[in-house]
């Protein structure tokens, strides 16, 4: 395990990234973003102004319907946003064989446990229709909390909460598993 | 679910707290804290400086064996860090009776989620042996992320790492089970 400010001088590759289209700075679709806040749990008290510094860090991508977003056992560090479209979040078992988890549309975020601490992916992301998503990479997240620590502090303490919640879930669900 | 900033105004009551007995305010004890770190995966990378800082906003308890530290159900908000002793986590099932899950000793952290979501306690922890701890309160997290931003961020970062491994092995404990 790596922390986040030792990983900043090596970053990963995110090679799969570069398979995917590349739309451009997010800087350029805050309006989007901004409308977007009242389906995001992730951006719910963001102001205007906090969504334009972030923007600021963020790189817009898009995958057509069946393109991968991010593979289950690849090592990256980015985090994603989905602007449009839906993504399935799939796992697959020892056979290899992929099986649906769930399925996530604009506002959702996926990949903060490899940006987080650099492990490799834990499930696979596919574009289930055609996907617009914004890329928060570590080494953008970690500039973010030096350069810009107010807006750092406000995503750090979303990650914590929704992480926080994930883990209650997950918790719930093999507690039911284990006592049953 | 409230965010961290909202519940500033609104502190929990603690009650449980009130019934262990008040060592006095971690700043007394920074010496014996920094000693710790080695044993501590959550201050790994903290310097002396910050533990000092830090320190200024905890306050140190103690509870005898068999002693409840935190009660699965209660609303309050703080998280642990144990100093000396050794605690039980454990979970009660829908009759009531309680399950051991696991048992911890000086440098673990509990009781995040609650610090950081506001929701109930998710399981019991009850001392072992005689047992020192150190506690920060929700109240002095925001105060650190107000007052010392830089602190701040480093003890966030902390927290979505330590809750992003949670949830990874809690997540493949629960695949386990769903593929057999």
């Amino acid at each position: 395990m790596q922390t986040m400010i030792e990983e900043h001088s090596r970053p990963a590759q995110n090679a799969l990234l570069q398979t995917l289209q590349h739309v451009g700075e997010a800087k350029t679709i805050v309006q989007q973003i901004f409308e977007m806040i009242g389906h995001s749990r992730f951006f719910s008290d963001f102001t205007r102004e906090d969504v334009e510094q972030l923007a600021a860090f963020m790189q817009v991508y898009r995958a057509n319907t069946g393109e991968m977003i991010i593979r289950e056992g690849e090592v990256d560090d980015y985090l994603i946003l989905i602007i449009e479209g839906r993504v399935e979040i799939s796992k697959s078992d020892s056979q290899g064989e992929s099986h649906p988890m769930t399925a996530v549309g604009p506002g959702a975020t996926l990949g903060e446990m490899s940006m987080i601490d650099g492990e490799p992916r834990f499930a696979n992301c596919v574009a289930l229709e055609p996907t617009t998503f914004a890329v928060l990479s570590r080494d953008n997240m970690v500039r973010i909390i030096i350069e810009e620590p107010a807006l750092g502090s406000k995503i750090l303490i979303k990650l914590v909460t929704l992480l926080s919640q994930r883990l209650r879930a997950t918790s719930s669900n093999l507690l039911h598993f284990l006592e049953n």
